[in-house]
């Protein structure tokens, strides 16, 4: 078994991971922010050690402006929802997930907001002269993915930051694809708001996710969950506090025990790991680019992109070859849209969609070598 | 050490949670909806088994209106919120906690809804008829609490709920105290939206939660999150296909793995578990109840009522008590308002709050006799 949907969600995980989940359920098992014994506060420490390391790695705020979240998808709702007010206009770009796409089609719906798109070309990459042209004081938000979740494309969030920056616009940088692999450094890059899943190239469960804020606009955001935070119960209003104000509800502590061990992990791994992805998706993008009867949707090298390869058989059935992939080679993929239809707009491979590849720590040459020899052979196949 | 915080979360669970939660991250791993892969197909099958199994619990209408949630305050959230019309009227309970007053007060502040408040008495019973009066055909939905998380009181949800029925009024019910304990029958009770924690009575892990509909009203909740769900993902707007259209985003697979073993555990244990603990709290009831300068807050005897308890020491400092619980017997409780202000206002404690004892499926006689024989030490101490 060859496990190539690491975009989808990173497994194997780090042996510590699993560990750090059980010791939490069997050993710890108190809730937080809630109980004054001894327990509870020395789980509190776990859970400020965490943000603590994930701001870090992100160059953030510190742990008062790093929230957890459910995940990925709940953080772009926290910022999308909660920052848009009667009139406002937010770019988007072309390479979105619907985490980002349906939320602001949403509330464009509802007749809240304008949404316009941010171009992208059929390689993944944004269209920068005529997306930055699009940025200025008009807008409110720019949201944009750092790396494609279909075509691994890297996204320039280093100068659209710099023109939200000086137009006075808010940026906010969806990071599924890239966060624990690829360095993002919030404050160099003006991002307002980073969110970020825990279960992908974060190494930890699904579950968990975190949502990393500038102070200086904490403000803006109006909660979208509120209930129990375990202070300042005494009032109706959510608190102003941060983090507590996005933070209702017992948290996911496994989850975040679970985040701990991986963060924790990659803190010692994360060049190693990144390393060894582009070694990989290099390796598989040299012995593909060429193979007849295949589109490589995105970057045809290593270079702008994270480890995600999608792959579109010309004359085949994506479908069919997925499932062939797993029936004949044990190679997990995913095919389809993947939950991305602008992106595959873009791209060009609406709406039949790809066979995806992506790439994780804990592949192996020979696992790389074996997916290479499938896309030859169904490749072949399909031309015949 | 002796664990008597239940009611913020139980612990320890069943062997088989943390188990059952480890499996799936060290073995498991994949996402489902996403991949088209056996090992996806068969953690979807745990998925659809544990929907199936809490519909079953409440008397629900299934595994496509049993919805996974990150815990119990998104899931009313999603409803109260995701209900929400200009103009609407709603009415909860005096003995909410913050996880319903709150998001129904910032839909107040936002001038979106009308909120009421049915009156309870200082045990925390509902008044039946004064409230029963208050639902009429200009409320569009009522919120209660099953049990309060305060004082443990069970209020009347079957005639609440009838009121509701004939009146054509919503009736969301919070089960965050009472889940996998009380038997709960939502066809009888003309539940049209069940919201329910994982991790208190249902014994699963933090992070997860469920919100069961009336297939009747999922027409009238608009997602409050939005995003992929690995269905009709061609499509910028949420699917109207449930449980999809309320589950965006990748979901707490080890959450529900561990819930998924919880919840087995329960289908043979849960009339045992209730019996257990409605024994210990009638053994605590009957050794405290006349022990002078403590006000127990709520239900005096075991009739009416989960295993939550609620001293109010009238002679001391309740936090100073607490604290001195766990220092010198071992005994972990929870101490202020519980996030319930409204409860304790009803309940007569509001601001000092009270010192919870909240008892679980492991507790002994034993731990509960150290409990009686603390509170009586620190009454008495309190009182010279």
């Amino acid at each position: 078994m060859i496990y190539l949907d690491n975009g989808a969600t990173s497994y194997p995980k780090p042996d510590v991971v699993g560990d750090a989940v059980y010791d939490y359920i069997k050993n710890v098992g108190s809730n937080i922010n809630r109980g004054g014994y001894a327990k509870a506060y020395s789980a509190a420490g776990v859970v400020l050690e965490t943000r603590e390391m994930i701001s870090k790695m992100m160059n953030g705020y510190g742990s008062r402006y790093t929230i957890f979240t459910p995940g990925n998808t709940y953080s772009l709702n926290f910022l999308i929802k909660g920052l848009a007010r009667k009139g406002d206009k937010i770019l988007i770009s072309g390479m979105e997930h619907n985490a980002v796409y349906r939320p602001a089609y949403q509330l464009e719906q509802e007749g809240l907001i304008e949404v316009g798109y941010m171009p992208c070309n059929e390689r993944g990459e944004l269209k920068l002269e005529e997306a930055l042209a699009m940025i200025d004081e008009s807008v409110r938000a720019v949201v944009m993915v750092h790396a494609s979740n279909v075509s691994g494309t890297l996204m320039p969030i280093r100068e659209v930051g710099q023109r939200c920056h000086e137009k006075n616009v808010l940026f906010f940088v969806d990071a599924a694809q890239t966060a624990g692999n690829v360095p993002i450094d919030m404050k160099a890059c003006h991002i307002d708001g980073l969110s970020l899943p825990g279960h992908k190239s974060m190494l930890g469960p699904q579950g968990i996710g975190a949502l990393l804020l500038n102070p200086a606009i904490t403000g803006e955001l109006t909660p979208i969950i509120s209930g129990g935070t375990g202070s300042h119960s005494d009032m109706a209003e959510m608190p102003e506090e941060l983090p507590d104000r996005f933070e209702s509800g017992t948290m996911n502590l496994p989850g975040i025990f679970g985040l701990h061990a991986s963060v924790g992990w990659l803190a010692e791994h994360q060049q190693e790991v990144h390393e060894h992805e582009q070694k990989l998706v290099k390796r598989m993008l040299d012995s593909i680019r060429d193979v007849e009867g295949i589109r490589i949707a995105g970057m045809p090298t290593e270079e702008g992109r994270v480890a995600v390869v999608s792959v579109d058989f010309l004359n085949g059935d994506n479908g069919m070859i997925a499932f062939q992939l797993e029936q004949e080679y044990g190679i997990m993929t995913r095919v389809g849209l993947h939950c991305a239809p602008l992106a595959h707009k873009s791209l060009g491979t609406f709406p039949e969609g790809t066979v995806r590849f992506s790439i994780g720590p804990f592949n192996t040459e020979e696992e790389i070598d074996t997916a290479i020899e499938a896309i030859r052979k169904y490749a072949q196949e399909s031309n015949e």
